[in-house]
């Protein structure tokens, strides 16, 4: 599928022509960095969700604002949508020091990675976290407990190469799970005999989003200024060794 | 060693009595939540550091202050002072919404959880990382890169028992090596095939409190106010099963 033939079916399932590209946009990211299950192959499943449960009509709409601290409501669009909207504000109008932002009703949200990295573009550091459906037990079992919830931490760097971390606490992706390339069983916390400590940064991330973003999934922004460059000198550390976010990238 | 006999020694070591009291009462609060490692036991290697490192008459001091922002400055202090009396002024005067603390030169910490957990106590949703010396390597080899770079996540709850999760980026801790219990070169990231999930972690925390605090190990404390109260909720899902913070919890 090209990313025309993507934005006309986005547009067939209601999405008006901004809204669409800017979709697609996220969705070629993602193929390009390597992240086949967040790209164009999510096409389907976009449609489902905005026939069965997004509004395609639907616009974010920030509810809240101080220099410090925002809160969005994605009002039923697409959680691409609702952080494509925030990443345009945030450059638009980027902190003096440091900004929160929820985001209520955020879902689906892409590649976190990915937004992290628009913002560290604009000069900023940034943390980006989301949660979703929850899919994780508890390390001992039991019924799933958190969602993957991605975390992306993305630092800004003078050699015009930012850092990219972006880690999902899931041992596999729902992706991997869907495409039939894991177990149902293996989608549990990452770490082997030392789950539990991927499992409390879940847990932890859940209850982080859930306190200020509601018991739907959302998403939560840190967007603050740096002091420091640290980046081109860990790089030098590292000799050749590739780092989270470099191309070639593999999924964290 | 009683918490009397340490207040003396840290004393005899050049701290004022309040001083050495917090730092104490730090080390008793690791002992009773199991984290020996961090607990009483370190007391000859804060009595190292106070004599070859930090300044026993150092005061923390706050040096850029809105309320979305502070930045302090540990001035040679022992960390855990900064970050006791980070968490003294949040209780002071708690964020409308939002507050990100940076310190500067904040080290050793301590328990990252246990500043969570007093954050989460006055009702403020808390996250706290922290840097420390460079111990852990690529997970393909080479010089150790980042700190261990704890993160800790706390959340009220309306039931009084804040969501405490405090997890490092190391497969084991420094002091497990220390002690013996742990070889050096098991002072990777966390996971065994999936470690590069946990270095992504490493280096991303590293990077941002370096972007934020500068090249000595430093801390960043984000505290916000609550507008939903999930863990309760949470608690009640995962049934009987130890969540991160409960009493009796290993170490994350």
């Amino acid at each position: 599928m090209t990313p025309e033939q993507a934005v006309e079916r986005l547009r067939a399932a209601g999405l008006a022509a901004s809204a669409a590209e800017t979709v697609v946009a996220h969705l070629v990211e993602a193929d390009d960095a390597g992240k086949h299950g967040h790209g164009m192959t999510r096409i389907p499943w976009l449609e489902g969700l905005l026939e069965e449960e997004r509004d395609p009509s639907a616009r974010p709409e920030r509810i809240e604002r101080t220099e410090g601290f925002e809160r969005w409501h994605g009002r039923g669009a697409l959680g691409h949508l609702t952080l494509a909207a925030i990443c345009d504000a945030l450059a638009a109008d980027p902190p003096d020091r440091a900004r929160l932002v929820v985001a209520e009703s955020c879902f689906p949200t892409g590649v976190l990675g990915s937004w992290a990295r628009r913002i560290a573009e604009i000069g900023l550091v940034a943390v980006v976290t989301a949660t979703s459906p929850r899919r994780l037990p508890h390390p001992s079992g039991g019924p799933p407990l958190t969602g993957t919830n991605p975390i992306a931490i993305a630092v800004p760097s003078s050699d015009g190469r930012p850092f990219v971390a972006d880690v999902s606490m899931g041992a596999v992706t729902h992706g991997d799970v869907l495409a039939g390339r894991a177990r149902p069983d293996e989608l549990v916390p990452f770490g082997g005999p030392q789950a539990h400590k991927a499992f409390a940064l879940a847990a932890g991330l859940e209850l982080l989003v859930g306190a200020l973003a509601g018991p739907e999934p959302g998403a939560v922004v840190l967007a603050t200024r740096p002091g420091f460059d640290p980046v081109p000198g860990f790089r030098d550390l590292a000799g050749g060794r590739r780092l989270p976010g470099d191309s070639g990238r593999r999924r964290g």
